[in-house]
């Protein structure tokens, strides 16, 4: 079967071989339930022990600070209706950049009562640190800002933002889903300096679709929002999937020793790329802030984002166009919106997102490609013109 | 490395090998994520269409009324959270024998303002029909039965319990994760006489863990426990675990084609189980209700439960002490006491679950490990008295 260029790995990335090697035997004759007291559940419970530990060594937390979860939205969606159902309603504060999975809880945390603010971002994309400082006087009980954008990549200061929050005492977490593997991560530092929580991913670092972790500060009482037979500390019940969590276990130990490896070769991919970009004319998005080494997000003048990917899909280059969570929606991209770029700029955009497997060799075709691309779509525009 | 003998497959069931095969394109070469707009999202698209209508035609449902969750817990979760999010409170009314991820959501209720009423049982473990009459009077919003118990096997008669519910208006769901596979279910019918939701979960039949399904009346208006990117009609965000939903959708395509011949082989091997246990003495739980095929619930007097789990693990026998999803909770089962089995007795209870992969020798050698245990441990109890 054909298989296209992939550049779209922040929108999932393929399994890493070791790690599918390590689900297999989880996936064939070790199958017991982890709760069951026979030989089969004892294996299953030594595996997601182990997974624990290598999850929690990746990102310097303790083992028992990881809460595993079936994905990166139900762990956000965990933790902030979680911690609030703990509470009562008071301000809960998202930056405007966030992933939907934490916007679309706010909101239905609005509707029980929560003052929600949000957090604007300047025309680069960073937090607007004046806003933030405001946003603090409210003492908000909650705090959301991501680690790093899946759209344009753009990585906040969230230790220096959590430790502006302290003195607040509301609980600080950070969406790292987009992180994990492309920059280091040491919950424990992280911690210290005021973070409470921080979601991560498998299947954005290598790891399979199915498991992802809440890292939680111990002290953060959250309600569980699957409850059941206790599974997870009581705060995620449901059998676990054995086989999902051993291979983030094996994804997340690959992830921490790779980063430094990996995230200099991606970022010698990415100038190649923007480098490319530029010269063809391309508006690049957030360039002036500290980004991921994996994240290009850009725009031509007068061409349609869908309409790019669309060529590049049929040239054989799977790019994105907007975040792929929010792609069954067609409206402009509110990470954009929040930069301030205008609508029409905005419906422009695209963005590759590079993975392990790429070479400079597919940078230089998808560059080919898109001036092609580029080239025919401009002069069909002056044409219709 | 030594495998024993199996016996526990209400907790969970291997793969299928078919199944396996299904999957394991997804987790090698079709990584894509289903969200995404590209040759790699449209494959993944179209891998969870189809393992939609399979699970869908499996239950004589319609695939848009499939909502994939991750898990039982989390189906059952959604239906009672999800739904109670919508209403204002009132009556919830629960079956006494439901599974925690019933039992636990109905009290995260009661302290939201819903009156909880527990259903009873008789004592072969089927709802009380007049106590649910009188339930019926204070017309709850949301009511749940489950079709089949977990520990005791026992079947409930779903379609009359709904049907006499009609007339209160509420919606009726019921936990069908032990069902598929060992009872023939059919949505439509089911539908048709008042029942509005069923949970299913693939790794109780021979699919994999981390997908199951909401299967669920559109007229029904639910909350999303886990928002974000408005995947399964806004119903359950998250990026889709492909391999896993696709593994569902064989693995329910195989249970409805199987459940007839495999009921009926579940059933020989039933009968020669507990004339065995009956041989032996044994006090077989629930005995005179309608049951499923494959689940024995049983105890010895003065015989402790996890003690006689233990002794038959160490001799080659993988079976059950109450439900596998409680078992870090060592209180005789919740079941159990519903039925009114004195705690001594149901500290003994031992649950034995066969499937597809038994044999009648494997029957046979369990007796005869059964009986050599059972005689060791009640010679050691007279000695102890």
């Amino acid at each position: 079967m054909f298989q296209p260029a992939y550049l779209d790995h922040n929108a999932t990335t393929p399994l890493d071989p070791a790690v599918l090697a390590a689900m297999l035997p989880w996936l064939e004759s070790q199958y017991g339930n982890a709760s069951s007291r026979h030989e089969y559940g004892r294996r299953a419970r030594q595996a997601i022990d182990e997974a624990r530990q290598q999850v929690a060594a990746a990102v310097n937390a303790h083992p028992t600070e990881v809460v595993f979860t079936s994905g990166g939205s139900e762990a956000n969606n965990l933790f902030l209706k979680g911690a609030a159902a703990a509470m009562k309603p008071g301000v809960l504060a998202v930056s405007a950049v966030e992933h939907p999975c934490i916007i679309k809880p706010a909101a239905q945390l609005a509707r029980q009562g929560w003052e929600v603010r949000s957090l604007a971002v300047d025309a680069a994309g960073s937090l607007n640190l004046a806003d933030y400082a405001e946003a603090l006087l409210a003492r908000p009980k909650l705090i959301s800002v991501m680690t790093a954008n899946n759209e344009t990549g753009v990585i906040q200061d969230i230790a220096a933002l959590a430790n502006a929050a302290k003195a607040g005492g509301g609980w600080f977490h950070s969406d790292a889903v987009q992180a994990l593997g492309k920059l280091p991560l040491d919950f424990r530092a992280l911690n210290a300096a005021g973070v409470h929580a921080l979601t991560l991913s498998a299947h954005k670092a290598y790891g399979p679709k199915g498991a992802a972790a809440l890292v939680l500060d111990k002290r953060v009482e959250l309600q569980p929002l699957i409850a059941g037979g206790g599974h997870e500390r009581g705060l995620r019940s449901g059998t676990e999937n054995v086989p999902a969590i051993v291979g983030f276990g094996c994804a997340a130990e690959l992830a921490a020793q790779r980063v430094a490896e990996l995230s200099a070769r991606l970022r010698a991919m990415q100038a190649k790329l923007e480098a490319g970009l530029a010269g063809l004319g391309a508006r690049i998005f957030a360039v002036e802030a500290k980004r991921l080494p994996n994240t290009s997000y850009f725009a031509f003048p007068d061409i349609d984002g869908e309409t790019l990917v669309g060529k590049l899909d049929r040239a054989g280059f799977a790019v994105a166009s907007g975040a792929a969570c929010s792609s069954a929606n067609p409206e402009p991209s509110h990470v954009l919106r929040a930069m301030g770029v205008a609508p029409e700029i905005a419906r422009g955009a695209v963005r590759i997102s590079l993975g392990a497997g790429n070479t400079e060799t597919e940078i230089e075709q998808f560059i080919n490609a898109l001036q092609a691309t580029v080239g025919r779509l401009q002069g069909l525009t002056a044409i219709a013109v």
